[in-house]
């Protein structure tokens, strides 16, 4: 069987990530080519993980001929056009989310996946690859929990983190586009449902930065959707304790919470604080397995011809919902899907 | 030290458990008369417990002068006339909750209150008594969490009484009535604040029986408070683990979970189920002790001639707040306060 | 129903809770007198819990008509003294743990219950009386766990009472006598069977001052019990996080572990510690509710006729077993009963 | 940096997982060949794993100069003769525990080790390895718990592998080699330090067919360190919930507890059996990322040119610890290192 043979895009602490991951903890995958146009970074990467190919320029990756397929996790608002370069020069593409920075991005992706049928393309919504998300994903699916009543998702990055959140805020795109999209892609795969409904609130409790872009540090919404469950996510910059990713889905027959606790391992620390759970810090740790599972997931599709079951158009999905949350977060009016 | 001499009214499950804990397990008081409309019950009670006044008739008990406190656990109809009749007769009144089942019957119980300055009222919202919830109200009073950013509260009564329910439906006045009031109620105590705007929504999931009363089996509700804060509350009767009510204030700089998981005890039980904790089974259980403190706090009022910190119009607010709840249930409308 | 009247004997911590237990918390019961040889001490806690009878010689107290009971919570040294003199009296008798100092003691206060037939005698294993204990201890009883393998059980107080400790060491007659009768009480409890052998171990880690009474500030001891069962002991006076009393059964169906996480009540705090429960304090807080329960079984019994399940047998057992153990550690020996 | 090509021995559960992790979680290495004396079973993983060379015979496989290294995952009586064989052809070695089945064929391996100074020789203590047993002991080691008073390991096979583990009986060695060996190793790398005293005891309590191996379906002992800390160790074959290994280490300034509850992942199911959480299945599920850990640190090890820190002294002194206890467990008297 032969490898799969990678071109990374983008070397920010996730695309080094994945670049490593790629390199060692991939089977059937070889971490062909790098690329980023930061030189002294890029050399520094591709030397330490033996990577033979190193380009700059996203074009010169793509006309590589040693190369079958490529990652991206450069700045979103490049993605879509580098889904449809690469995709024209024929290479497979596993995009990090979003797809687009606008809907209409997105259906731009969507016409370059359409126009190339025997090629591979996958999103990053690394949370369905999750250990914890896919187990109680299965027995949701196997009807152990009943029907969905209420599907509830927190996503909280640490406020140790929040200088960099307040100097990326303007190219966010706000906190239902950078952090929501990853509950609305749970919320949708859970229910099997699609929104009708959104009343979106928020603000900035810490840190009024976020207002200048029209975002808060902190913003929540409740919808209804076409099955009649209830959603509600919340999205947060200021958590205290940590890297805290947690959903519930209250079912009539049964209640699944995924990760109540962001606990960092199985040690339970007993001092004068109580008894106590360490958290994770940030979504590389949390996810660490996770961002391994879905490239295997790429690779695994690309060798066996098979399609992913993330499709372009979930990722239009997502986008589509997060603007409309973004938008009745805005006007604070109701809106209609 | 005298004694406060109190007449309890209405024998059904609380009204019984209320009996009980006056007559042995409330300070500086005692049970000197029971008052229901069931004649055998009484006796019943009343016998078992030494009581020595027993009353079909409200009218009798609050003529009678060996009393100097009424408490009423009778139907929520009867509720705002018996505050003014028992007022008028001279006796300080606990009242179960609601206030009064209108608005305007709230106001009427406000009418009764400011016309008797001498006498002690209180209504019982009990969560505030739980030793959890005080100690995490005072938690947040002292600042410990920094600023309320999110505070997200369920009720959830066990499928398992699913018939009662139903049964109950057509008085109960809808779940934002029957069981939102006390998260509502905690909502204003933990906040320091009022709702501005609410979204609702929910639905039957599993017993269509509750939509002839205009109600869900499972419905919620999104709040922006003036202060900023989002509040979501969940109220449901199909849950399949046992009587939940729990709390989570996510603040600036810390956050506080009350009851996350509402187990039983503090036994813990390791078997084929995997690690377990059995679950708080109905709110005489959960909130027994907080059933006592409640009612020793009314006794102690009298006794030192202070006020309650619960007063007759965060009844009225509370009521006020679950009818535009309700309200926007029904229209699917995002309504103002 | 006329009311057992009782008389309490000893005001420090643990006295003082009762006494204000049986006046305020226990039915059918008043406290009518208070004995206590610090006169002011006495004075101030009889005027305000309102009690007409005061002592400051335990001989006034037993020889005062109005008394029906005496609960003894007075030195260790004089509780096989009080227990006869009571009994003598014609006083039922409820003391606190130990039953003597030693088990010769034990075997008088054995003499003196055994000459009154006609009075009730309890002894305060307060643990047996806790909700969660009891919920155990029927599961174990109903068979749902098998047979028992393992019974673990720790006894742990705070490093924070450790000057208190160090005192109280030359009269305490070390760990296995002053702390782990509870677990030996427990561990008799749950498998119903004695023990065979004991091999019993420890130091002073942290506080050399306790080696001077033959003790450490930790210790433990593995016994065979005739069952087979197995059974580890833990006791020790440097808790970091707060007062730890833990057990776990093992059985061949199940396990049940009691209080694993000593938590104040259910409140959790997230925040830069991490996910966290604060623990109990110290004695009074965890058992405050066995505390009630005990001496409103021991008020039951003389009330009904019926004798308590604890009986002065098991009290000098105990402490033949304990003293066992003691004499394990200090020898360092394995040690047969 | 050129890969260590590695031949893998043993084609059982853990045999067949250490082959697909070599095959494609190990950085810098790859699975060269494999060895089984059951040839289909053999080729089997062998086609899937795409390895060139397969051997039913462990010496051609030594032979072989197309393998730097072996990994020993054989019956435990062939590891010494494998160890020495290999290291003799010029091979690093990795063995699975127990580095022997008597403390003299553990001396032969540390002869065979001592003849080889240019070659890696790593056992298989894949424990030490897994984040959570790691992130503990680097908090034990930077002092945050202080000095060790208790260290307390648990190792449980779950229930429904007692067949299996009846047919093995005969030749465990006992539990106290067969499982508790771990917990030995960890509680010398938690203390630092070696046992002086144990005590053991246990029996059959539900299958009596461990009798005929001198052995129990659950034992137990209680060491005295050599440094004072009390070690109690629990090895059992009947685990109604699942694989438990937890271990406990109280120091006096903290208390550290991996793995309480053997938690199978983040999922938490809220259903008519309680809140719970499902548990590990095996050793497999438990120790996934450990056992790729640990072969990952062999090969770093041999391409760094350095040691690991785990010796085969350790293997040795292990041994013998174990069968002391074994000696202590048999005989029912205390015995002395």
């Amino acid at each position: 069987m032969n490898k799969v043979r990678i071109g990374s895009v983008g070397l920010g602490r996730l695309g080094l990530q994945h670049a490593e991951n790629i390199a060692g903890r991939i089977q059937h995958a070889e971490l062909t080519a790098l690329c980023d146009v930061d030189a002294p970074k890029l050399k520094d990467a591709a030397d330490r993980l033996g990577v033979p190919h190193r380009f700059t320029a996203f074009e010169e990756l793509i006309a590589c001929k040693d190369i079958d397929a490529v990652v991206l996790v450069s700045p979103s608002a490049l993605h879509t056009g580098q889904i449809s370069a690469a995709m024209a020069a024929g290479k497979h593409v596993f995009s990090e989310k979003p797809l687009g920075v606008t809907v209409a991005e997105c259906r731009e992706a969507e016409k370059a996946v359409e126009a190339h049928p025997e090629l591979v393309f996958m999103l990053g919504f690394m949370r369905r690859f999750d250990e914890s998300y896919k187990y109680a994903r299965e027995k949701a699916a196997a009807g152990e929990i009943g029907k969905p009543v209420l599907f509830r998702s927190y996503s909280q990055d640490p406020e140790k983190f929040i200088a960099g959140a307040i100097a990326f805020a303007p190219h966010s795109g706000g906190q239902f586009l950078d952090m929501a999209v990853h509950d609305i892609d749970l919320a949708r795969w859970f229910t099997g449902s699609e929104p009708e409904t959104v009343y979106a609130i928020g603000g900035c409790y810490a840190h009024p930065e976020f207002a200048a872009s029209k975002d808060g540090d902190n913003v929540s919404c409740l919808m209804k959707f076409k099955n009649g469950c209830m959603v509600f996510l919340f999205a947060g910059r200021t958590a205290p304790h940590g890297y805290n990713v947690e959903t519930e889905i209250i079912g009539t027959k049964g209640i699944l919470r995924i990760a109540s606790v962001p606990q960092k391992n199985l040690v339970e620390v007993l001092d004068n604080h109580g008894v106590r759970r360490e958290c994770s810090e940030n979504f590389l740790e949390r996810f660490d397995t996770a961002y391994v599972n879905e490239v295997q997931e790429f690779v695994d599709c690309i060798i066996r011809g098979k399609k992913p079951a993330v499709t372009v158009y979930d990722g239009t999905r997502v986008s589509e919902i997060a603007y409309t949350c973004k938008a009745a977060f805005e006007s604070g009016e109701l809106m209609k899907f």
